[in-house]
C-alpha cells in the first residue's frame, strides 16, 4: 500500500531519523516533515548532539510556509532548555497549525509536557501515528534516559552447534562477509563496543568500524579485572577511545602503564571480577548510552546471568564444528529446568547470504541460573 | 503470476504428488495431469507401492479423452515391468499425443528409456518443466534407488546455545507445539525413525506419529549395541515395527528376550559400537528408503562424523539454557579449523511461531574430524 496519509509522512520522517542512527550520541534520533497545502515544505533530522533538533531544521527549510502547516515529528517536541531551546516553543512561534507526533518522549524532563505546551497554545496535536516503530527506533535512548544505564546489544557469531570457535580456538571466519559488514554497521550505531581481555589477548583486535564508507568508531570498553591488556595492543593504535573496566585488585604499575598508553581506567568494585552492573552504571555516567557487547562466551554468559543484556543479535553460520571443548556462545552455570531458560521475545529472523541472523529481547525470569 | 502454461499444469501435478509424501514406501511420489482441448480431463497420483501409477489413474479418469491429449508427469514414465506394467506403453496405447515430463527417473532401470520409448512411438516429449522442484520432491527416492541406502534426515530441537536439554537432562519442551506438529508430519513422511538406546532408556518414547488426523507410523529403529532396550518399553506397545540395530556383542539372552517382545534384530558389525554405515546398508536391504534421525547429541554426532546424514532439519527455540554439561545437539570430536567445519548448503529458514526451523544439506569435506 502506498497511500498519501498521516502514515505516509510519518514514514518519511522515520526514515530521516533512521538515517542518523549512531550519530546522535546519548540523544534520540528524530525526523520531522512539514506539510502545507498538500506538499512537503520542510524536512529535517537531528544529526548531532548539541546541534539543531529535527523540527528546527525542517522549519528552516519551510521558511514562511511553516505558518498554518502540519509538522510530523517522530518524537514529542521537547519542552525544556537543554543544549538548544525547546522545540515546542519554536513550533508555536512559527505558527504551525498542527503537530502529528509518533510517540511521547520518555525523558522525565519532557514526558508529555511538550505536547501539553503545544495544545495550551492552540496547536492541534495528534499522538500515536507509527508509535511502535518510532518507539523501537529509539530503544537505546528510551532505556538510557530513564535509567541512566546504557542499552546493551549482544552480538555473537556461532556455528549451528552454538560454538564461537573450534576446540583449538580457530574462529576465522565463522560468518560470511555480509554478516561481518552488518556487525561493523552495528559498531557505527553504538557509542561503545565491549569485549573481554581474553579476546584482546587472543586476537589483538582493533575494534574499529570498517565499512565501504567512512563511519564512526565506538569507544572500546574492555573488561579487564587485573589489567592484563598489553599496552602495545592494536586497540591503542586505532581510532576510538579505550576504556578499561577494572577492579581495585589491578596492580598500580599496570594502571600507570596503561594510562600512559592512552587508556581511561574505570574501577568497578573490589574484585576479583569486574562488578558488571556497577560497570554499566559508571559507563552511563560517562554518557555512554549504548554498548555493543562482542564478548567471548564467558563474558556473554556473565552478562546474561546478571540480566544486563537488553537485546541479542545472534548470527548462525550454516556450519557444524563439533568438539566438546569448542567454546560456546553463552558460558554460564545454566538452568536446571528447560522452563527456566531465558527466553527471547519479539524475535525476528533475517538471512545474510546463507547466515541466519536472529534478533530478540531476553526476558529474565524469576529463577536464578 | 498465475498464468496458464506448461508450468501451471506441472505445478498441479507436483501438488498431487506432494500430497502423497510418506505413503509410497520406497517408491517415488508422482503426479499426473492430462489436458485435452484446453481443459483438464484427468488427474492422478501414485498412492501406494504396488498400486497404479499416477499416469494410469489419470488415464482412467480421462477415458477416451486421452487420445490426442497432453500428459504432464512429474517423473519420467516407467519403461519396465515392476509390480505394474510400464506406463510408457500405456500412454502409447492410449494414443496420448504429447508428454511433458518434469525430470528423468534416476532409477537405473529407467534413466531415460521411458522417454526414448515414447519418442520412438511418435509421442512428442518435453523434459525439464519444473525440473528442480520435481527432483527435490523425490530426494529420498533418488538416493535410495541409486545407492540402495536410505536417505537420512536429521531432526534436532535445540536452544540458541545449541543444547538439547538442560544440564540436569530436562528437555520438555524446548520447541513449541507447531514445531512438534511438524516433527510428527516428518515421521509420517519417513519409513523409519531412528533413535539411540539412551533416548529409549531416558524418555521411554513411543516414537509414533501423533497428529490431528490419522497418519502413518514409521518403523522404529533403535541403535542398541548391547541390547539394553527394555522389552517393556513403550516402543513395543505402540504401532509400528521395532528394529534393534545391534552388534555381535549383544548377549544371547537379550536377543531372545527382545525378539519375544516383538523386535526384529539387525546385527551390524562385531561391536563394541554399531557399525553405522553397515547398519544403513542393512536397512536399505530391508526396503527402508528413508530414515528420520531423532537422536541424542551422541548419535547425531556419530552419524554426522560418518558422513551419513543427507539432510538436516534444525529447530531452534528462542531460549538460552546455559550449563557446560548441558548436552549439545552434535557431540563428536570436532574439527580443529573453522574452515573444515561441515557446511550446510541450500539452506532455508522458516518460522514455526517463535521457533526457527533451518533446513540444509551437509557437505562433507575431505578433512576428517
Amino acid at each position: 500500500m502506498d497511500l498519501l496519509n498521516h502514515d505516509y509522512y510519518m514514514d518519511l520522517a522515520l526514515n530521516l531519523a533512521r538515517g542518523a542512527r549512531g550519530q546522535t550520541g546519548i540523544n534520540p534520533v528524530v525526523g520531522c516533515v512539514i506539510v502545507k497545502d498538500g506538499r512537503i515544505v520542510g524536512m529535517g533530522a537531528h544529526l548531532e548532539r548539541g546541534a539543531a533538533h529535527a523540527e528546527v531544521h525542517a522549519l528552516q527549510m519551510a521558511g514562511k510556509n511553516a505558518e498554518g502547516s502540519t509538522a510530523y515529528v517522530t518524537l514529542e517536541p521537547c519542552s525544556h532548555f537543554g543544549r538548544t531551546p525547546p522545540c515546542s516553543d519554536r513550533l508555536i512561534a512559527e505558527k504551525v497549525a498542527r503537530v502529528v507526533v509518533a510517540c511521547q518522549d520518555p525523558n522525565p524532563k519532557v514526558a508529555g509536557t511538550g505536547i501539553a505546551r503545544l495544545r495550551a497554545n492552540g496547536v492541534e496535536v495528534t499522538v500515536g501515528v507509527r508509535e511502535e516503530e518510532a518507539r523501537r527506533l529509539n530503544e537505546m535512548y528510551n532505556k538510557y534516559i530513564v535509567t541512566g544505564r546504557p542499552f546493551v546489544t549482544l552480538k555473537t557469531a556461532s556455528t549451528l552447534d552454538g560454538r564461537i570457535a573450534s576446540r583449538t580456538g580457530d574462529s576465522k571466519w565463522i560468518t560470511n562477509e555480509h554478516s561481518r559488514e552488518f556487525v561493523h554497521t552495528l559498531r557505527h550505531r553504538h557509542q561503545a563496543i565491549m569485549a573481554g581481555v581474553e579476546t584482546v589477548i587472543a586476537d589483538d583486535p582493533s575494534l574499529t568500524t570498517r565499512l565501504s564508507v567512512p563511519a564512526l568508531h565506538p569507544v572500546k570498553v574492555i573488561v579487564d579485572s587485573t589489567l592484563r591488556t598489553n599496552p602495545e595492543s592494536r586497540l591503542f593504535n586505532q581510532q576510538g577511545k579505550v576504556i578499561l573496566l577494572t577492579t581495585e585488585q589491578a596492580p598500580k604499575d599496570r594502571r600507570l602503564l596503561l594510562e600512559a598508553a592512552g587508556a581511561e581506567l574505570v574501577t568497578a568494585g573490589e574484585g576479583p571480577k569486574v562488578d558488571l552492573p556497577l560497570a554499566l552504571e559508571l559507563l552511563g555516567k560517562l554518557e555512554i548510552a549504548s554498548v555493543l557487547l562482542e564478548g567471548g562466551g564467558k563474558l556473554n554468559g556473565a552478562m546474561l546471568e546478571a540480566g544486563l543484556i537488553d537485546k541479542c543479535i545472534l548470527f548462525y553460520a550454516p556450519k557444524i564444528i563439533g568438539g566438546a571443548d569448542a567454546p560456546g556462545n553463552f558460558q554460564f552455570g545454566g538452568f536446571e529446568r528447560m522452563d527456566d531458560a531465558i527466553r527471547l521475545e519479539r524475535t525476528e529472523v533475517e538471512m545474510y547470504g546463507e547466515d541466519i541472523c536472529l534478533t530478540g529481547y531476553p526476558v529474565y525470569g524469576k529463577e536464578k541460573p
